[in-house]
């Protein structure tokens, strides 16, 4: 259960598409993929830089998760993700070291990935998702 | 001036030796390197995820940036670094795009890195560091 690569970083936005042209603008990064997850409440653009991606997102109304996170934060980073091989077998070691889950089966997030929260009060105030790649 | 991969991803801690312990025991990721970087105020760690790190950043005092950040919001995400291949031409994109800078002019940052900041009013309510690496 070795987290291999920073599968992304997420940030929550009010206007996708303006944020886009924006990243585009100053920093020459484009989206190779944009989707509505409508399970999250959310259109997500992910941007690829390097070997990771920064993954916008936009809340598709005030009541979602992140609709709530921008009410309350206004724009900014909201969460990291750590890419793992298996998250059954991430899962279950977290919950024998103790930590606290929001998730504690997988559910099915962008790109058709596997993925699962753990709390923010586990780990440095942060909010971390484990994501096991579709393919 | 494109940004060519995601540096770092950077989270303040309150107590860095806690928060590599909780980081190895949670995920198996263990520091590269670590280093006071008195002109910024913090002692930072750095775990190699993938093609990117996870910065920790324990404040030097409470009168740092990140001292004064943690004061505010607590333990969290606190920036994202884009690499990028020469800092000079980065900056002067920015600047010519209208963008607010942080640094006007690059300083030496960990491991002997050329960075700048810049504002996170700018983007997305994103701190967004650039880092032109030292080799």
């Amino acid at each position: 259960m070795k987290a291999y690569n920073l599968d992304h970083v997420a940030i929550a936005v009010a206007d996708l598409d303006a944020a886009l042209a924006e990243y585009e603008q100053l920093y020459r990064v484009t989206p190779l993929h944009r989707e509505v997850v409508a399970e999250q409440g959310v259109e997500e653009a992910m941007l690829a830089v390097g070997g990771s991606f920064v993954q916008l997102l936009q809340p598709l109304g005030p009541d979602t998760a992140v609709g709530k996170f921008l009410e309350r934060n206004g724009e900014g980073l909201h969460h990291i993700a750590f890419a793992v091989a298996d998250i059954d077998v991430a899962l279950a070691h977290l919950r024998e070291e103790g930590a606290r889950l929001i998730d504690e089966e997988p559910r099915i997030g962008g790109r058709g990935a596997r993925i699962a929260f753990v709390h923010p009060r586990q780990t440095t105030g942060t909010l971390i998702e484990l994501v096991e790649p579709a393919e």
